[in-house]
C-alpha cells in the first residue's frame, strides 16, 4: 500500500539535508576527473537521447541519497498507481491518464464503464480519418475546394504545447515532404490576437479547431464568435470550416455548429494534453497521422522508461530529484531551460506551464499546508540567442540559477554554410559545450570583471535530431519529471485551484459588480 | 562632485532595511483605503500614460525612506552626468548615450571631436531618405521591382528590441495605413533559423539589414553569409540586397558589399539600441520614418520626467527604487512583466535581456565584489495567455514574485465583438484588475486548495492605446528604471563581460583546442 508522506516526513531527505556542501562543481568538473564524469554521469533516454548531468552538483554520494529519497518516497509504486488508473488528482478526485494516450503501461484502465486505452485510440483513428479525408480533397469548404490552413482556438494547455510542438516540427516536415497545412493559433482574450490572425490567413481555405475541454472556457468562447463573426463577413457557412476538441458531457460535443467533435475527456489536464485529441487534432491535419503516431511513439518509449526503480536507468527521476536537492537542500528557487535549436522556441514556454502550473503550490495532496518550497520559476530562450541576452546574469549574477540544456548532434533542414571551416550546426554545438563548461568551471582573472565564480550547475540532454519521436521523448521526459517531483514534494500535481480566482474577480468586475479598490481599478482602466 | 558608494554603504539603506515588514498588502488594499491607494499611488508618465502602485507593498514612510535613498545615492545627479557625456560605462571607458537618439536633456555631447546628438541625428535623417526612396521605388532590386519584406539579421540587442518594437506594431501600422513592409528576423547561428525564414520570404523583393555593432558578431556574420548564399542561388547580386548598420570604424562601414551603410556607435549598447540605427533601419523601412521619429518622441518625453529628483514625479526612479526594496529588503529573486497585449509579447524577451545583461552582476563599478544581491531574473508572456499556464506559482506557490502589469484602455485593430454584454477589450482590462486584487487581496476559504495567501505585490503600467509614442515611453521608462537600479546598486550596467568565457571556450572547441571534459562533451555531441 502506497504512502502519501510530506517530504519532510522522510527519512532520506533528513539525510539530504546534511549534503550541502558535497560538491564543489569546478574542482570535480576539472582534469581527467571531469572527463570521467561525462562518460558515467549520463543516463540513456529512448530513441538515442541521453540525460547528461556531469556538471550538477552531484556525486555518488548524493545520487545514492537521492536512491534512497525515490524508494522512501515510492516514486515508481505511485506512477504505476497512476498509469494503473487510481484517483492521483485527488482535489478533483480524477484519474489521470495522459499516458494512456501514447501506449499501455500497466493494466487495462476502465472509467466510466469505458476502457480509457481503446477510448483514446479510437479519437486518435477518428482524427486520422478526418485529417486523411481533409488532405485528399474529401472533405472540403463549400466551394469544393481544398482548406490549407488549420487555425487553433484554444488557451492555456490547449495553445501553448500543440504551439510548441508545432513549432517543433514545422521545418523539419517541410524537408521531409510530411508537410500538409500551415497552423495557426488564436489564445489570447485581446482582440488583436484573433484580429491580426484573421487578417493573416485565408479564411475561405482555413479550418478552424475549437478547443475547449469544459466548452466554457471564456477567451476561446469568445474567440470562437470573434473567427464566426469573420467568416459570416466573408459569406462562409461557420459550421463548415469548423471542427472542437472537447470532453463528451460537453455542450459542443454534439452540436450542428462543428463538421466534427472529437473528444478528450477529464483524466487528461490540459497541461498534459498535446498528445491528446487537443495537439492530434492539429498535429495530424498539419503534418498527417503518421507523424503523430511518431510523435505519440517517441513519448511511449520515454514513459516506459520511468517505470524503473533504479535511478541510473530512470531520466526523468533522476532529473527530478537532482531538481528537488537544488530547490530544498541548495535552495535555487528558478530552473532556466535552454534548448540549442531554434524549433523548439517556444518549447520553453510549454515548460513554464508544465512545470509551474504543475507544482506551484504550497498545500499537499490532502490540502493541508507543507513547509518547505515546491516548484521553482522557470524560463528560458532558444541558445544561442539567449547568450547574446540573459546569459550575464546566469554566469556573473548574485544567484545560481539551475540550467537545463537540450542540444541535437543534426540540424532539421540540413541546409547549412561552412564559415572559418565549421559549419553553423557545429557552431551551435561548439557553444552549446562551451557554455555547460563555463558554467561549471568558471574562469580565475585579477580583474574581477572578467572573473567567473563557475559552479553553476547544468544538465544536458542530447539527441542525434529534433524529429516527431525525439520531440515527443523530450516531452514526456519533462511531464514525468515534474510527476515526479509532484510525488516528492507530495503535491497534487494535476489541478490549478489557483487560476479560478482571478476568474471570479474578472467576472464581478464585467458584471459591474465592484467597490473599493477594485472599482477604482476599473475606473483607471475605462472599463 | 558625485559620489559612487556601494548600497551597503548609504544609511538611508540601513534605514530601508529596518522597514521590512512594514505593510501588509492586504489590509491596506482593503476597503476605502483600497481605493485612496488607487487614486493616490500613481505617477504620471508621459504620453497620458500611468505608473500606478498602489498594490505594491509601500506606504508614505517606505516611499519616504525610497526618496532618502534616492537623494542620498544622488540617483538623478548620475543621469545627468550620463546624459552629459561623463564616462559612465567604467569597464569599457566609454560614454553612455542611448537617450542622445531621441532627445538632449542636457548641454551639447562632443566626443571624438564629434557633436554626437548631431551625428545620431544625422543617421535618422539618411535612414529617413533610404526608407523613403525604397518606399517610392527609386531604390529597388536588379530588376526594379520594389522591395517588399525588409529582413535583419542580428542577434541579442540587435534582435530582441527591435523585434519586439516590430511586433508591437505592426497591426498599429496596418489598420492606421502607415504599414510599408513585412519585416522578419534571423539571430540564432542554428542553422535552421536562417534556413527557415529564406524559405519564408520572397528573397528577390527581400532587402537585408546586417546589424553588427564591432562587424565581427560570429552569428551574424554566419547568418549574412547565409543569406548571401540563397541570393546567389536565386542569381541575385547581394550587393543589391543588403545594408549595414554599423560602427564607423567596422570592415562592414565602407564595403561595396552593401547598398549603403547607417552607423551607430560604442556609446549605444545592444541592448540600448532600439531607438539608435539599430532600430531604426529595420522599423523607418517597416512603418516609414515618421511612425519611427513619434517612437522616438515617446521616448524623449519619457527620459524627461526621468529627470526629476521628486520619486512622485519620476515614474522610473520610482519603480527601480520599489525594486530594489523587494530585492534587497523583501528578498524576492524573480520579477515577472506582464502586458495584456499580444502585440508586446516579445516585449518581456526584450526587458529580459535589458535588465538582466545590465544589472545581472556581482561587482561593482570599480570592479569589487559587492555584498549584496543584485538584478532579478525577469520573465513574462501576455496576458490573459499566462493566465492559463503559470499564474498558478504566482499565486499559490511557495515564493512571492513581484509583478510588473501593463494595461492599455483601447485595443490597436479596433476589430471586437460583443458576448455576454462587454467586448473582448472589456475582458481583457477585466482580467488584469481582477489579477491585480486577486494577488494583493487574497482569499479565505476554509479548503486550504481553494485560500489564496494575498500580498503578492504588483504594479500597472495604464495608457490609452499602444501607439508608437506610448511604445517609446514604455521603452525608455524600463531602459531607465534598469539605469537607476544599478545606481543603487552601484554596478556598471553598460558592459557585459559574462557573455566573454563562452565565446573563447566555444572558438576553442571549433579550432579542435579541446581536452579532459570539454572533450568529452565534444564527443557527446559528436562535433
Amino acid at each position: 500500500m502506497i504512502e502519501w508522506k510530506n517530504l519532510d516526513q522522510l527519512e532520506s531527505y533528513k539525510k539530504l539535508q546534511g549534503l550541502k556542501d558535497q560538491v564543489e562543481l569546478k574542482s570535480v568538473m576539472a582534469g581527467s576527473n571531469g572527463a570521467k564524469r561525462v562518460a558515467e554521469y549520463s543516463v540513456p533516454m529512448s530513441n538515442g537521447m541521453a540525460y547528461n548531468f556531469a556538471s550538477k552538483q552531484v556525486d555518488d554520494v548524493v545520487l545514492e541519497a537521492l536512491q534512497e529519497l525515490a524508494d522512501e518516497a515510492e516514486l515508481t509504486d505511485k506512477y504505476s498507481a497512476l498509469f494503473n488508473g487510481e484517483v492521483i488528482n485527488t482535489g478533483e478526485k480524477r484519474l489521470v491518464l495522459h499516458q494512456l494516450t501514447r501506449g499501455q503501461l500497466g493494466g487495462d484502465v476502465i472509467a466510466d464503464d469505458v476502457n480509457k486505452r481503446e477510448f483514446y485510440v479510437k479519437q486518435q483513428e477518428r482524427i486520422a480519418e478526418f485529417a486523411n479525408k481533409v488532405h485528399a480533397g474529401e472533405i472540403t469548404n463549400e466551394a469544393g475546394e481544398k482548406f490549407t490552413t488549420v487555425v487553433q482556438i484554444g488557451i492555456g494547455g490547449s495553445d501553448l504545447g500543440p504551439r510548441a510542438m508545432y513549432l517543433a516540427l514545422e521545418n523539419w516536415a517541410k524537408v521531409t515532404g510530411t508537410f500538409k497545412m500551415e497552423a495557426r493559433f488564436i489564445s489570447n482574450v485581446d482582440p488583436d490576437d484573433a484580429a491580426s490572425v484573421l487578417a493573416g490567413v485565408d479564411v475561405a481555405h482555413s479550418i478552424f479547431i475549437l478547443v475547449s475541454k469544459s466548452g466554457t472556457t471564456l477567451e476561446t468562447l469568445t474567440n470562437e464568435s470573434f473567427v464566426k463573426d469573420a467568416l459570416a463577413k466573408a459569406g462562409l457557412d461557420a459550421s463548415k470550416h469548423m471542427i472542437a476538441v472537447t470532453s463528451e458531457t460537453s455542450p459542443l460535443a454534439k452540436s450542428a455548429d462543428y463538421l466534427d467533435a472529437f473528444f478528450m475527456d477529464d483524466y487528461i489536464g490540459g497541461r498534459y494534453s498535446s498528445t491528446s485529441s487537443v495537439g492530434g487534432a492539429v498535429l495530424s491535419l498539419a503534418f498527417g497521422p503518421e507523424v503523430f503516431a511518431r510523435f505519440l511513439n517517441g513519448a511511449a518509449a520515454e514513459d516506459a522508461l520511468a517505470k524503473n526503480a533504479d535511478i541510473r536507468k530512470n531520466p526523468a527521476m533522476l532529473d527530478a530529484l537532482i531538481g528537488v536537492y537544488e530547490r530544498n537542500v541548495l535552495g535555487f528557487g528558478t530552473t532556466a531551460v535552454l534548448p540549442y535549436s531554434q524549433a523548439l522556441s517556444r518549447f520553453p514556454a510549454h515548460l513554464q506551464q508544465l512545470d509551474m502550473e504543475s507544482n506551484g503550490k504550497s498545500v499537499n495532496r490532502f490540502g493541508e499546508p507543507v513547509d518547505y518550497v515546491t516548484g521553482p520559476v522557470i524560463f528560458g530562450e532558444p541558445g544561442t540567442n539567449g547568450q547574446h541576452s540573459f546569459y550575464q546574469l546566469l554566469h556573473q549574477g548574485t544567484d545560481i540559477i539551475p540550467l537545463q540544456f537540450v542540444g541535437f548532434k543534426k540540424s532539421q533542414m540540413a541546409t547549412d554554410v561552412v564559415i572559418e571551416d565549421s559549419t553553423s550546426q557545429q557552431k551551435l554545438c561548439a557553444n552549446v559545450v562551451a557554455q555547460v563548461m563555463a558554467f561549471a568551471c568558471g574562469k580565475d582573472d585579477d580583474n574581477r570583471n572578467k572573473y567567473f565564480a563557475g559552479n553553476r550547475p547544468s544538465s544536458i540532454i542530447v539527441g542525434d535530431q529534433l524529429t516527431p519521436e525525439t520531440l515527443g521523448a523530450l516531452l514526456a521526459h519533462f511531464e514525468n519529471k515534474v510527476m515526479f517531483q509532484g510525488f516528492v514534494w507530495n503535491l497534487n500535481s494535476f489541478d490549478q485551484e489557483g487560476v479560478q480566482l482571478g476568474k471570479t474577480l474578472a467576472k464581478k468586475v464585467l458584471s459591474g459588480d465592484t467597490s473599493d479598490a477594485l472599482a477604482a481599478y476599473v475606473k483607471l482602466l475605462d472599463i
